[in-house]
Parts: C-alpha cells; sequence; structure tokens
C-alpha cells in the first residue's frame, strides 16, 4: 500500500491495501481471555488483567509504526509511505454491552482511553494528526461486535479535518472569534437545534445537518485540544450527555458513525510544522461528530458534492428531546 | 427544503426535501408515447416527436425553476431558497439499451444533448453551476432503468467542483499551466495508468484512484468548457471513446456514477461574480469523473475523509486494457 496525493482535492487515498482479511469472530478476539494474541498497548483502570478498555494494535493495520513516511514526487504527483498507527480501543470487557448501555464512569474511562493515546501518539512528530472513530453496527461497516473504537496517527492531516482547520483560522482572523464558540453559543440561544447539554457541554443537530440526527458534542468553554481539557472541567458530564445522546440515536437510527476531531499536532518536524500551524490549530475547538445512518441510502446525491438530507436538524432535535433517554 | 450552507466546510447542504416519491415504473415514463405526462425541454435529432434524446423536467425537482434564491443570514449561518434546475435527459428511445451498447453516434447525440442544456441554462445568471450526472444501475441509485442522465443547476457551486478550481488555479499562479494539461501530459508519458484514447481524447485511472477502476476521460488539449470545444475537435471521438471506457467497466462493476465537471457559470451577477471567477473558470479543465460501484463497501473508511482504495490504478487500468471493449 502507499498513500498517494490527489492533485486536484489535495486529498490523500490510500492505495493498494489488499481488503481486510476477516478476523474469526469465535472466540471474540475483543473480550477478555484472548488478550495474549495481540499486545497490550494501554489497559484501565489500572494496566492490570482486570481491565475495563484496553487498547491494542489492530490486527490488520493500515498504517505501520515503523520507518519514515519518504514523501517523494512521481512527477507532478506526490505519494509516501503508509507511516502511522492503527489501534482497537475496546469500550468495555462485556461482550454484549454497546457504549449507550455502559454507566457513565466506563464512557469516562473510554474517554480517558481516547485522551491517552491522542496525547502519546502526539509524541511522535511523524504523526500530524490523530484520528479516532467507531463504527456502530455492521450497517456502518464495524469491524467486531464487540464494542469499539479504532484509532489511527496519520503523516498527513485528513481532508476533512483540515478544511475545518482553515475555515476556523479564517473567522478569527476576521472576527478575533472561534467560529465553533459562536456556533455552540447561537445553538444555545436560538434553542431550536439543541439536543441536550449538562456541565460544560451541548449536543445540538448542526445548522446543515448532513444526514437525519446529525448531533454535534462539544465544549461551550474554547479549547482546541479534546486530550487536554481545560482546568476544572469535568469529564464525567460529557460522558454521561454522550450516553444519553447515544440512547436516543439508538431509538431512531440503526446505526452510526462517532468521530472525534480534535486540533492536529504541532510538534516541529523538519520545519514542515511552523507557527503558521501553531496558531491554527489554536483556533480551532475539538468537537465529537456523530452521523447516525436511518436507513441504507438508495440514492448517491453526494456524488454531486451537495449533500441532500430529508429531515430538518430543528425537527430531529425535537424528536430526539423527546426520546427519554434513561435506558 | 431550504439551502444551508455549513459554516465550517463551506459547503451547502439541502435539509427538508421529503425523499421522492416513487414515480410509477409501467408504463415507463421515460419511454416514447408517455411524453404527454412532461413538458418536452429539448429533442434530438430534430425537435420532433421521433427523438433518439429527449430532455425534461423532474418529476419532482430538488429545485424550481422560479424565483430569486433570495441568500440571507440566519446568524452566523447563510441559508437560501432551492432555486436552479432539474432535468432528466432520457439517452435513447429503447427502453432496453444502457449507455455503453449505445452507438457511437446516439452517445454523441447524448454529449450534444448534455451540451446543448448547459449553454442554455448558462444564460441565466442565477444559475452557478450546471452540474450533470449519472446514476448507471439500482446499486447506483438510478431513478429509471431506462438508461437516463440528470441535471441540475444551481445557484451555487458544489463543494467539489470549488476545489479543483481553487486547486487549478493556484497550480497555474505557481506555474504558468494548467494542472489538467499536466496530468494527461504525464498520464500519457508514464502509460501505466492509460486505458484508451481516441483523437483529441484521454482516457485513464487517475494517480490517487478513490474507487477501484475509477476512470477520467478528458480533453488532451487545454478547454475550460465542456460545452464549447476547441473548433476543429471532433466530439464523436469523445463518444466512442466513452462507450468503449463503459464497455469495459461493465464487465468489472455493477454500477457506476459518471459526472461531468465543467467550468462554472461566469455571467455577473449583483458583482457577486467578478473578474476572479472569469480568471478562475478560464484556468479550469473539463473532464468526466467515472467512479465505478465495484461491491457494497462494507466498511465506511471514508468517514474519517480518507479513500482506501484495494486497487492499485496501474493494475486497475491494466485489466481494463485487457477487457475488448466491442460489444
Amino acid at each position: 500500500m502507499e498513500l498517494r496525493k490527489d492533485p486536484i482535492t489535495r486529498s490523500w487515498v490510500a492505495v493498494g491495501h489488499p481488503e481486510q482479511a476477516a478476523i474469526a469472530a469465535d472466540p471474540c478476539p475483543l473480550c477478555p481471555g484472548n488478550e495474549g494474541n495481540t499486545r497490550t498497548i494501554l489497559a484501565l483502570p489500572d494496566g492490570g488483567a482486570a481491565w475495563q478498555t484496553r487498547v491494542f494494535p489492530h490486527f490488520d493495520p493500515l498504517y505501520r509504526i515503523e520507518g519514515d513516511p519518504a514523501r517523494s514526487a512521481d512527477g507532478l504527483y506526490d505519494k509516501m509511505r503508509p507511516v502511522g498507527a492503527h489501534e482497537i480501543i475496546v469500550e468495555s470487557p462485556d461482550h454484549g454491552l454497546t457504549l449507550a448501555q455502559m454507566p457513565d464512569e466506563q464512557i469516562e474511562r473510554v474517554l480517558q482511553a481516547f485522551a491517552s493515546r491522542v496525547t502519546d501518539l502526539k509524541r511522535d512528530a511523524r504523526f500530524k494528526y490523530v484520528t479516532i472513530f467507531k463504527n456502530h453496527r455492521a450497517l456502518a461497516g464495524e469491524d467486531y461486535p464487540h464494542s469499539h473504537s479504532q484509532l489511527t496517527a496519520t503523516t498527513f492531516v485528513p481532508r476533512r479535518i483540515l478544511y475545518e482547520l482553515h475555515a476556523a483560522r479564517d473567522y478569527f482572523q476576521q472576527k478575533d472569534r472561534c467560529v465553533f464558540c459562536d456556533i455552540v453559543r447561537q445553538e444555545e440561544k436560538q434553542g431550536a437545534r439543541v439536543v441536550d447539554s449538562q456541565g460544560d457541554y451541548a449536543a445540538f443537530c448542526p445548522y446543515a445537518s448532513r444526514v437525519p440526527f446529525e448531533v454535534w458534542l462539544m465544549s461551550r468553554k474554547h479549547n482546541h485540544q479534546f486530550e487536554n481539557p481545560r482546568p476544572g472541567v469535568n469529564r464525567r458530564h460529557l460522558a454521561a450527555l454522550l450516553g444519553r445522546i447515544l440512547r436516543r440515536l439508538e431509538k431512531v437510527a440503526q446505526a452510526y458513525h462517532l468521530v472525534l476531531h480534535t486540533a492536529p499536532n504541532t510538534l516541529q518536524t523538519k520545519g514542515e510544522l511552523t507557527e503558521y500551524w501553531k496558531t491554527i490549530a489554536d483556533d480551532y475547538h475539538w468537537h465529537v461528530e456523530i452521523l447516525p445512518i436511518v436507513e441504507v441510502r438508495s440514492k448517491s446525491y453526494s456524488i454531486k458534492e451537495v449533500y441532500f438530507n430529508a429531515l430538518l436538524p430543528e425537527q430531529a432535535a425535537e424528536r430526539l428531546r423527546q426520546i427519554d433517554p434513561s435506558r
């Protein structure tokens, strides 16, 4: 496999990675008792065998941790080797529990594992970005039924994150304010798209929702790094809010994608990451995007690069608010 | 329905359009004899009843032709009314024929209909962009089994086109050359990804192919407007090349999306479209993108905004070259 840059959209495409071989699902490789096949990267709460959350390298990683990306030209094109990390975060020892069904304390532990892995991987200056994502249910492309998230550390910043970074910087240069801070402020003022909130965190259906019941979670106070919360912020509130949102979503959607967006790595490497990047990162604002899959979409409107969403986010938020988020 | 702009990615999302009601497929509303239910916008070759290609308004249009988009602010957000056009281009009177199976002369007539509609709609200064796309087979989300394409004219330029326009302009400013011209030149020099060519047109698997067997068709000579070919260029060659490419693709893929990318409208409106846009449009280069659907993708890697394509484009091109494109 190699990474190739599209000279037109400037996004990186991973080409030539064979379809991942199915890993035997019985016995479940994510369940306690089968840790011998994988190297434990992180085990919470105490690093021991009685883990509640466990991180290990992906069985068939898209990126390999060793070596230099060796970015080079191929005529007018750009390519590099798939250097990076690809890890699995097992969210609970319990095979049958979804993230939505876990107690707040356990969801907080999962968020703590996310933060810990991002912090650790950002110490490696080769890695420009760490993505954490969760595909819930087969329709979303989940690899195993046992509740888990995945993590990739890459030598490039993914396209959508780049667009967000540039938009946030442009807005900040113009207004001296963070666009995400302004969004959450306007959402709470207007109210129509807010689903729920707790402590410093709010959850709402974004104004230009791409899919029915899309929900974003973010901190009201400016904070660019998810892994580095502001002093005094209680992540248990985020865990509780996320749990309630997921329980609501599980009643209207068959499956969902969840992606954590946090600031890129600003460790200096070979002059590539400069003051420019540090400024850009500071103007960013971490958030969680949840994209439910309500039905198998037959029409591929997205090919035209225009999203068509049949449901108004105001209606989606109203419906989600009405759902009892207790189990 | 209304159009809302995502303040982060700056792309427009159409929200609140109810799922389109299924149109009775029997009798086929696209077949000759059922023209009475729709208004003929264009009929080729001669505008008469014995049409070979016919264009009419979509039964349940996403955009409406009347009125002003009334772009306005909603706090920090942007919205506008869904003003535009949405048309169906019936590619042949023959219900059972795919575009790949049509003679070159008929494919050329379809391309002529595309050009004619783009030219006509660009006379309306409200419309910033005309998209022509084709979803072939149910897996690609086709609306009717009878071979057809669709067209939308929109009061905004779709996101992917914007990125292409900006990349082409940046490249031109740096090198005084068109990036698409350089791409087709390098592809023909390297040869590994070229599938076929004819006259002034070349077809190749792009360097950073997003899906297996992705193919782009473009003119070797610089030309930003598909609808306005350079003098002496023979569109029959493009038709013949497209036919051969589609016949090859139908042997490896169950379905495909085809999208025509051409320059945006540069008619001046209310100071919004300036010299800047005219320069940007001139630096563009029309092309056809075909994205085959090889299988139902179970893994939603694209959520991370990174495409994973198991097949190297060099291998895809080699395989496509080996397929006999005669019927």
